[in-house]
């Protein structure tokens, strides 16, 4: 029996939330980097195809950092053409000039920059102050916009930080703020280590537009180590944030060992999203055979309670 | 590091809610009567000697249906003296007068009935139609509130059915009020199968509302099945809703194998409600350990990702 041929998750819209939400997917890039096993590149691009068959319209592919930190993405040069014929958006990392030049000469047309809330962050990430940094996203940014790509800013521990603790949340607005003055298109509010609930999101999203930081050119990034992911999107939601990041299959958090750290599952999402009648244009079973069929390239199964929910009723 | 030491969950309210919930801790009873594992009766009664230390009020201790159904609480009339001098209230399920009487018997002084949404499950379940259900209800409830007992009814399937699909709301309603009417003091609405989303618990509750049941008098009670709880629990407070059900560690799910339909985890509930500034009286670290002193008897890892989180910090 699969329920989703009964009509579930029933939709049943509530007031006040939008009618149509943009999810930015970030399995193939923060999952994947996450994970212990390196992927073939291969296997990578057919993720990615299958996942923009399954409706998603952008799905984050790769960075372009030193292979040197992130070995799980150091095919991103040779995953970007594998990619060409490709229907979805495909932003990719980018945390300077150098890989700037690298995405742009692979004719990609989105890229993001990674900031940090927080100095001890800044300092760990980027062997940067938070000052230094912006320093340096400052002329990619204004490059990449001269050549007409699409960018993001990334903004890590709005919540709080494993060294410094809760983050306030004047620190994150003006962090946020000057991301945005760079020239960024959208900024995604990353919650690390997942220990926002949904009060505080309320309170940032408040604060930024309070800030004159629009709320339409905001995403959210749950993690799910504390469980509160689906909650906490749920409030953002409430506020009128319509984009929303997530990893699918909910890869780059193992259900088992020590890191528990994973994004917000797109299959958990999803479900909520359709539950609420919101259109999102993905199609949740073929999302969920794409992560099963990951899974088993990874050798464990999904952490998404969705895709495990729906996988086991079809076997 | 303990995150908790330093001051996470932070506090920070948002408005609408209320500021203090009363969780309904079912892990001892709805938890192991969906564990493979049947668990010692001193082992039983430590445990709810602990989630009393860690500030739970009210612990729903056993199960006085005949052992052949449920095995793993077969222990109920030997449970129930080793719990004398805990501090918390302790109900326990009856499904007929027989139950109640032997719960009489041993002192109990909170009961709960069971009742069904849906024909099939009240069929599967209880060997009854609704209607009969309902007339079997009627002189244990009497009776037991004769007899100074508080009577709480939980009402399954008022989402979804496994087998009927979804379940429209006015049928939900129609057997709610009927149990009401029976004289119960408090009515626990249940997703058994865990496929409700946010909007529709909301619309559930306005229904109920608008057809006289006082949301003062109702329960949440979400399984976790596709990572939807903790958002349904957040539009349940938005709505007034003030008593949480809640399982320790998501004690009745089964983080690996084929059944993935536990409880919400009380303590992922504790983080938002504490992350929310809502008062519980749970000492969070507390709950924590003993649920991870539970998962050793039980020989697996807590599906709780609070739980996982924090037991990887402490280790």
């Amino acid at each position: 029996m699969s329920l989703l041929e009964d009509g579930l998750p029933m939709a049943v819209p509530a007031a006040g939330l939008p009618a149509r939400v943009r999810i930015h997917e970030v399995g193939a890039r923060d999952g994947l980097q996450n994970e212990k096993a390196v992927v073939p590149v291969e296997i990578k691009a057919e993720f990615i195809r299958r996942l923009a068959q399954a409706g998603l319209t952008t799905i984050e592919a790769t960075s372009f950092v030193h292979p040197k930190w992130v070995p799980q993405l150091a095919d991103a040069e040779q995953l970007v053409p594998l990619l060409d014929g490709v229907d979805a958006e495909l932003p990719v990392l980018v945390p300077n000039e150098r890989g700037l030049d690298r995405a742009i000469a692979l004719g990609v047309r989105r890229i993001a920059v990674f900031g940090s809330a927080t100095e001890t962050f800044a300092q760990r990430n980027l062997n940067r102050t938070v000052e230094e940094s912006l320093a340096m996203f400052q002329p990619v940014v204004a490059r990449a916009r001269e050549a007409g790509l699409h960018v993001r800013g990334y903004l890590s521990m709005c919540f709080g930080d494993p060294w410094e603790g809760p983050v306030p949340v004047s620190q994150v607005v003006s962090v946020a703020h000057r991301l945005m003055e760079l020239g960024c298109d959208e900024l995604s509010l990353g919650d690390t280590i997942g220990v926002a609930t949904p009060g505080h999101v309320r309170q940032l999203l408040t604060r930024l537009g309070e800030a004159g930081v629009p709320t339409e050119r905001l995403a959210v990034h749950f993690h799910d180590t504390y469980g509160q992911a689906l909650a906490n999107t749920l409030a953002a939601l409430e506020h009128g944030v319509t984009c929303v990041d997530a990893s699918a299959g909910g890869l780059g958090g193992c259900p088992y060992a020590k890191s528990a750290t994973g994004n917000l599952a797109t299959e958990d999402l999803v479900w909520m999203l359709h539950g609420l009648g919101i259109e999102t244009g993905v199609d949740l079973g073929r999302l969920t055979a794409t992560s099963v069929w990951m899974a088993a390239h990874l050798g464990r199964p999904s952490p998404s309670r969705t895709v495990r929910a729906l996988s086991q009723k079809e076997s």
